[in-house]
């Protein structure tokens, strides 16, 4: 049993703003529920309870469950108590995904749920205004199709290759043309109308891994990007690990000729000047060969986990994390890979990591955008719950 | 202006409680200080810092500086302010640096500042048992000739090569016979009679450079401890970053051979059967050459910080730090080592640290012994602080 809470003292309009919040925040976190139980998670009495609730479905934050909803079954003793849940349609948030070949959006409610989602193919070559221009698009497509009004859109994340500093701003990239000294956050923000949070695309998988993946009990990992380019990043204490200009996990300069020379031979150029598949199909021919043990495939399979392990193994080192995640494209062939990376691993780290092959698949990075927007809508959140509520209690 | 804060509501024993400590911790971020700038700094009203202040002199944690330390010239109109101090001498604490061939004591009051500091060289060929016997001599002497009764004794912080896990126990060490297994914290812990943290000592290094020496200001920096023997170490967040096991910075294994050559070279075997200062010599002959400008001596440097500097961008890849620092015995030669090093980093890393040499000398490891020590005395002191106030609050 949790001891009841006073509510704080102080003025009528300030009493019932902190309560709200916080009757707001236990909802977020566990939808449905009774008052009682808003009443145990906040410490508040039920009364103080009753009276925040009232604001917030008056404010269109929660919403009462119809009564049908509640009968599950078994004797009806009284009134059944009435449940709430957040409205979790309050609000938007928009994931997107900038990668050479394509950009891919997800729109998704304040619970995180996908409402609709769209890809475009781009060319390689595209430099950054037309890109951008893409990206606008696809957030427009999410939109219309989603049938959502841009005002209702709270907060975007944008994954994107390169290092990005704290402002939103590419500071460094390889990957995408004329993208160097883009202020990214600061033109989609303008486009969209409400704050974009942009980060690196590996630290975006890492924390979709976080939130859905195969680490979600995990305090610290590195985590392996490997697709047609190859990213890593880090968790730790629970948040992604950024660095001080944004460059952590920026492993692969390590030893970058030999480094290049084993991805090209699995993976093809980082870039290519056609949008086709073909390099994808190299790859998927290799892995299928190697798998029927042709000596071959097995050679450029065995030389590419050797590099990439030694790459895992100086992160593991610095870091000591819990775990190792391997993502992208080629998490898919983790039968493979992760027997080759353990091995590598063990023999040079004096406490070895657990390696896994990440479950949240290929969508990691615009999930990982989702993520980073919810959080921002959180905030954004909160702010007008207080506004609105000030305003009331204020006037009334 | 800072608004003055209601003192919290609740039994007098628990207010005053809450209360005290509260004026505590302001006094002991700054002392001296009058009852108005506790008032300021807490946000309690006057009579509230009052009343906690007197139960803290009866307690003996704060004392009322002599009204003569106020005269300090001018016209005195009317009775001077009060003054208060947090007594440092209300307890005590232990730092020590165990090593191959030394183990290095500081007796510290509770503001940090050494007491009495104790030396003994030991045999590096000492097995576990005779080596924890050194470590008890040392630290007795340290009370002794202190003056200070070991039930003074609030904490001690213990600094030994090898990897530490959480519970205070060495599960890796290459370095000391006997030591792999050790419960080094419960057996020191049942010796002291007080609470006894144990870490890496490239870690406590790292502690004391971000507490006395260049990194005061940084939020993240690679440690590297460059002596006889070498370890790394991390802070990130403003914290000492242990990793999953306590092995985190152990980046030496990246290239072990490679690393061994080009550390013999100039600074000897990392163990040797005898206890004299040969190797020692040996390094600072080379580095002597070296600055006079002798080609094989600056080779051997040469090849040093190439090596060094190749696993302190592993690190710096890893984790984009603020700074890089060259802490240990090696530091003093930052003249020849700092401009290689950081030439070699900035070649490879895509965003480069700056690199400076440790400010706090070859104690750094005993000094980070007794930072350590003093969180766990911080922990200790408010515990007491409670206890003591509130039997007293229940009985009056």
């Amino acid at each position: 049993m949790s001891e009841t809470r006073r509510p704080h003292s102080g003025s009528p309009s300030l009493l019932r703003l902190i309560n709200s919040v916080a009757v707001l925040s236990a909802l977020r976190e566990s939808s449905p529920a009774t008052l009682s139980d808003l009443a145990t998670r906040t410490g508040l009495s039920r009364p103080t309870v009753e009276s925040a609730v009232e604001d917030l479905v008056e404010q269109g934050w929660a919403a009462e469950l119809a009564a049908e909803a509640d009968q599950r079954g078994g004797r009806r003793v009284g009134r059944p108590a009435r449940r709430y849940v957040f409205r979790a349609d309050s609000g938007y948030v928009l994931g997107l995904d900038i990668g050479a070949h394509r950009v891919l959006g997800v729109l998704a409610d304040l619970n995180g749920e996908p409402v609709h989602t769209h890809q475009t193919r781009v060319d390689p070559r595209l430099d950054a205004d037309a890109r951008i221009a893409v990206v606008r698009g696809v957030a427009n497509r999410c939109l219309a199709e989603g049938g959502i009004d841009r005002r209702r859109l709270m907060a975007a994340g944008v994954g994107s290759p390169g290092i990005i500093d704290r402002a939103g701003t590419v500071t460094v990239s390889t990957v995408l043309p004329g993208w160097v000294g883009l202020p990214l956050a600061r033109r989609l923000s303008r486009s969209f109308g409400c704050p974009v949070l942009v980060d690196n695309d590996a630290n975006l998988a890492a924390l979709a891994e976080r939130w859905h993946g195969v680490a979600t009990q995990a305090d610290s990992l590195v985590y392996l990007l490997v697709g047609r380019r190859i990213g890593a990043a880090l968790v730790l204490d629970g948040k992604v690990h950024r660095g001080f200009g944004g460059a952590a996990g920026e492993i692969g300069l390590l030893d970058p000729k030999k480094w290049e020379l084993c991805r090209e031979r699995l993976l093809g150029p980082a870039t290519t000047a056609s949008i086709d598949d073909r390099d994808h199909q190299v790859t998927e021919q290799i892995i299928a060969s190697a798998r029927a043990g042709d000596s071959a495939a097995l050679s450029i399979v065995d030389d590419f986990c050797a590099v990439l392990a030694q790459h895992a193994a100086a992160m593991t080192l610095t870091v000591d994390p819990e775990m190792v995640v391997l993502g992208g494209g080629l998490a898919s062939a983790d039968d493979l890979l992760l027997p080759r990376l353990q091995q590598h691993i063990d023999r040079v780290c004096i406490r070895s990591p657990r390696i896994l092959a990440s479950s949240v698949g290929e969508e990691a990075v615009v999930l990982g955008a989702v993520r980073l927007a919810l959080q921002a809508a959180d905030e954004a959140l909160h702010q007008r719950a207080r506004s609105s509520i000030t305003a009331r209690g204020s006037g009334g």
